[in-house]
């Protein structure tokens, strides 16, 4: 622990004692986690005597687990992540519309009658972080990369927003076309498909694959034709500039990384959690 | 969280992230508990980042909790309180000999091969606290007030700790009989005994009734002809000062409150916890 980071301890958690409630994120590995230190100096800035702790749950020991979390009294929150966001769905009681149509949650809680609520907020921070920069995809026409956890919760979050047009290329074309069908079904008003890799008739692009990561990746998807007004979104938090956003930028787009959705998620987590649910 | 508490967080406990080791500490209520403040800084004096947190366990579903926590692969140890310190001894792979003959446990911690150990250090906190105080019970003759969960485990400690008389009071005497004989089958080097309160042939005194708690609460046993060269011990915290270390100390005894076996309980709390078990 550095100096700085001791001198900034109390903006960033509560004081531990009898009384603070707890939230855990349960994943596995866990030790990449960052809500922990995302979350808690929000619950501090709420007023709250609350911590985020990691919990690393094993696979074979996945159920039992977190039933065991369930039953913790002073425990009122659960974010889930890797390789879980299917798997919790059977545990929670009551499956919110848009993790249903994901297929996937991503937190839960606790409400007054002791039941749990689950929801997917991974593509609803995207458009509540695009929200705070003033863009809306209202209107909008999508095209999307990748049908994958990432993929298929933007998809469902674009569609939710109201976009005209959601197009999903995945290079597996059936996840695509299922994760299409899916999206169209659950909200009617939103054209939803599975499509090429075809700029024209889109006026957003969102890469929501790993190809930027890797030291010497390329784009995530051929972009010749790019238009200046696109708006371009990429998933990824590191690198923070992928080939796709450099590219992007060079011909003029706005971009933006996987940061603008990360904090728009916490935003919307913490309000999720902290909700007066009576 | 008042302006001197927030300059003091530094040093009272690791900054939560996703490689943050978890103890818990298991009881119902839980409010009081003091178990995170009291560890935490030492955690962190310890170099570790790692932290205390309290977990309301409900009595309905205490085993598939406390099964659920065990099953964490981040969690270290668990400290256990009111009203679960018998009720624990099922859950435990490898009840250490202490634990065994109190018949309870207040503390439990991985091995490295998996399994839990979990021993009794209430007692064992006092002689370490008194230890610190350069005071040894070793050839003491001990006068016990209390054959309750205190008690008991004062009792033990203090035939452990080589004291040559333990002499056990209580209302319940069928209690303190049963708590002598499974004192004395243990420690056979030690004369331990079920008796009336007779303060003749005994140098050290120890109240673990709770009798001194409540205003107006007077003495927990008739002390008349105390002497001035008995050590005068009270479990009790708050108050600081009970009416019996009022009175001993009055005629001129060493006394110690509660503190001291709190303190020494910490100590040996995080040196069981991060002792080094490969």
């Amino acid at each position: 622990m550095n100096k700085d980071a001791m001198t900034e301890t109390p903006a960033q958690q509560a004081l531990i004692d009898g009384s603070t409630r707890l939230f855990a994120i349960i994943g596995d590995p866990i030790g990449q986690v960052k809500s922990p230190q995302t979350l808690n100096p929000r619950f501090v800035a709420a007023g709250l005597n609350a911590v985020m702790i990691p919990v690393n749950v094993k696979p074979d020991r996945f159920e039992d687990t977190v039933r065991g979390l369930m039953a913790i009294a002073n425990l009122d929150g659960i974010i889930i992540t890797v390789p879980y966001k299917s798997r919790i769905l059977p545990l929670i009681d009551h499956v919110l519309p848009m993790a249903a149509t994901v297929g996937a949650a991503n937190a839960m809680r606790r409400e007054p009658d002791g039941t749990w609520s689950g929801d997917m907020f991974d593509g609803r921070g995207l458009i509540r972080g695009l929200r705070d920069a003033a863009i809306t995809l209202k209107g909008r026409k999508v095209l999307l990369i990748g049908a994958g956890g990432a993929g298929s919760a933007v998809a469902v979050a674009a569609a939710d927003a109201a976009a005209s047009i959601v197009t999903i290329v995945d290079v597996d074309s059936a996840k695509a076309e299922a994760l299409a069908q899916r999206t169209a079904a659950a909200y009617p008003a939103c054209t939803v498909r599975a499509g090429p890799v075809r700029l024209s008739g889109h006026d957003t692009l969102i890469n929501a694959t790993p190809i930027g990561m890797a030291p010497g990746d390329g784009l995530p998807a051929p972009v010749d034709g790019l238009a200046a007004d696109t708006l371009v979104v990429d998933v990824i938090i590191k690198p923070n500039d992928t080939p796709l956003l450099a590219h992007a930028r060079a011909l003029g787009c706005r971009v933006f990384n996987g940061r603008v959705m990360l904090d728009g998620q916490a935003h919307e987590l913490v309000q999720f959690f902290t909700a007066d649910k009576s």
